[in-house]
């Protein structure tokens, strides 16, 4: 099989993690006699000061052409200590999602047995915990109106949504919990948001084509408690953007493995595939940087925009040996020897 | 002193929690020879059932009337099961909170040594901990202009703030600042919404006022991660309505004493005080209550409201003598003996 990929290193470490997920993915392409095209494309930081546009038109012609995007990292802190910034690496993936009609991010959430006393909750709460977030990415507050009025002095955003909109994320979701454990939670603050109430009365509508699926209803403030007290208690949440951007954030610690959990953005035109951790600058240009989550996410990109599920496997199957027989970076090597980024790359790649 | 306190109890197991503030609060006065004039008024579903309206106009009358408003809880899940009621509890409260001007959510969340290990974090995470969220209580997407367009296919919710606004709830962050560890930190989403630019602004502009406070600017969703990671490294946190409902909840739990979380509102027309758990419908009646949090409430009544800091002291004190002897509720007596809601109360006043 040919596959086109285009590739979006990003800014910070988001090259170094890139390199060790291009390597493994080659490796695995070997293996399986797949022909891989990859077609390197500017964004972040990087792209600011190339062409002084986070996400270049050039780029965006490239993710269209390709089957599927892998993607690294954006953010440099040289832009968040400048208010006055015009440009930012954020509006490029504002643009990168709404362009591309990335409408679904999807954001696990599990643990690895050897490293859940990372965690900082204990073992007994998290132990079982395998849940997906599904955020809605390409609507609500983030891309309503906004601005100012008086003289500057009073400040709008304004959060809208369609019934459509809502209905393709939750179909998505429901056909994710059918695959897995057939429990849904909507996540909404429908006891004060008219958006909520159309989210809430649409999944409930929907509920009749999917009777195997057990659905709850539960508000953001509750599930932001229950996210910490009993995580393993959820399957699939399903929620809208700004909701999403919270609850995925606070979901990635729970399980002590920041640093390996893959994410991919389904989109109407292709799919992206990243690690859910930043750009980490204070690492950059180090060789440091756990490349985990991206050699993951790369797994993900295999199984859900290729259908190459045993390639998948393989991938996770010698990320767990790297764990288990300690080829780790310094954030998981605790007393014992530390690898560089690239020599878990090679590694990983030379025991595909 | 004449101590004038409206009494809203409320729902569930507002009315009984009450009881027990209501024993100590007058313990306390008997001690230090002040007059409280108690006058009890309607809210919730209680009022929904006896007048149509969960804040009844009377209600409102006695709140302006009175010094301080202690407050139960309000919720009944007979609403919460049905989407087309047009009449709420919540609505009650969304509509004291705006009528009484209660700008102003005051969040502590602190440890209690011999209930560390009933948080779901590891004790070394959360040893020392002693925040307090400041929660702006009558602006933002909660009053916003809402409605729906398009045959009822398309809902918008309207995020406003004012300038004004927000130097009012920053000017308390920053004051409670100077009183404590004189650390602030404004929690916003300033790279993608323009009223969190402008709360940003506001914040960098009142920085001059208070050299001695340091302020740090962080986006909600990294707040939101390292409230469970690391919530001992905050000291005050001010932020807009919406990400306070969820952070505060989060803040809750990580304590691991949720029954015991006192909080205040702060008004223009007067100040209400609460305890931060539910209605908790499922032990209503039975005496099984944790009153602590309302008895708590009560303290930070006679501090806040009344400047009357030893009696405030007095009762936690006697708090503190309960837990350490084991005068407590079955949520808290583990394989102990557990007291009624009633007794813990009878005891608190017994030894004020
Ligand atoms: C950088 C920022 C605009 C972005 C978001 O809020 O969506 C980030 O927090 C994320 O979750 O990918
Ligand atoms: C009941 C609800 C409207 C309320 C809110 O969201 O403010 C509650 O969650 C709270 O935090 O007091």
């Amino acid at each position: 099989m040919k596959l086109n990929i285009a590739l979006l290193a990003g800014d910070g470490i988001g090259p170094e993690v890139i390199d060790q997920a291009v390597k493994v993915s080659n490796a695995v392409a070997q293996k399986f006699n797949h022909e891989i095209v990859w077609t390197s494309a500017l964004t972040g930081a990087a792209a600011i000061d190339a062409v002084g546009e986070p996400y270049p038109d050039e780029t965006h012609d490239i993710c269209m052409a390709a089957d599927a995007v892998l993607f690294g990292a954006i953010g440099h802190p040289r832009f968040d200590n400048d208010p006055k910034a015009t440009v930012r690496p954020e509006q490029g993936l504002l643009k990168m999602r709404k362009k591309l009609g990335l409408f679904a991010n999807v954001r696990p959430t599990f643990t690895f047995p050897s490293l859940i006393d990372n965690s900082p909750l204990k073992r007994e709460r998290i132990e079982g915990t395998d849940l997906i977030i599904l955020r809605e990415l390409t609507g609500g507050i983030y891309f309503g109106e906004r601005g100012r009025k008086d003289d500057g002095n009073t400040a709008f955003d304004t959060c809208t949504y369609t019934r459509e909109e809502v209905q393709r994320l939750a179909k998505l979701g429901f056909e994710m919990a059918m695959a897995r454990g057939k429990k849904l939670c909507c996540v909404d603050k429908a006891n004060v948001l008219e958006t909520s109430r159309l989210w809430r009365e649409t999944v409930q509508d929907m509920e009749k084509d999917f009777p195997e699926v057990t659905v709850s209803y539960e508000f953001v403030d509750a599930v932001a408690m229950r996210l910490v007290q009993w995580p393993s208690s959820y399957d699939v949440l399903i929620t809208e953007n700004l909701f999403g951007d919270i609850l995925t954030d606070e979901a990635s610690v729970i399980s002590g493995s920041m640093g390996l959990m893959p994410s991919s953005s389904i989109g109407v035109h292709t799919s992206l595939f990243e690690p859910i951790h930043g750009s980490y600058p204070q690492a950059a240009g180090k060789d440091i940087a756990n490349p985990l989550a991206t050699v993951l996410s790369a797994a993900m990109m295999f199984e859900d925009a290729f259908g190459l599920k045993e390639e998948a496997e393989v991938i996770r199957s010698v990320v767990n040996k790297s764990l288990a027989e300690g080829i780790v970076t310094e954030d998981l090597a605790g007393k014992n020897k530390a690898y560089k980024t690239s020599e878990v790359g090679d590694w990983l790649a030379k025991n595909i």
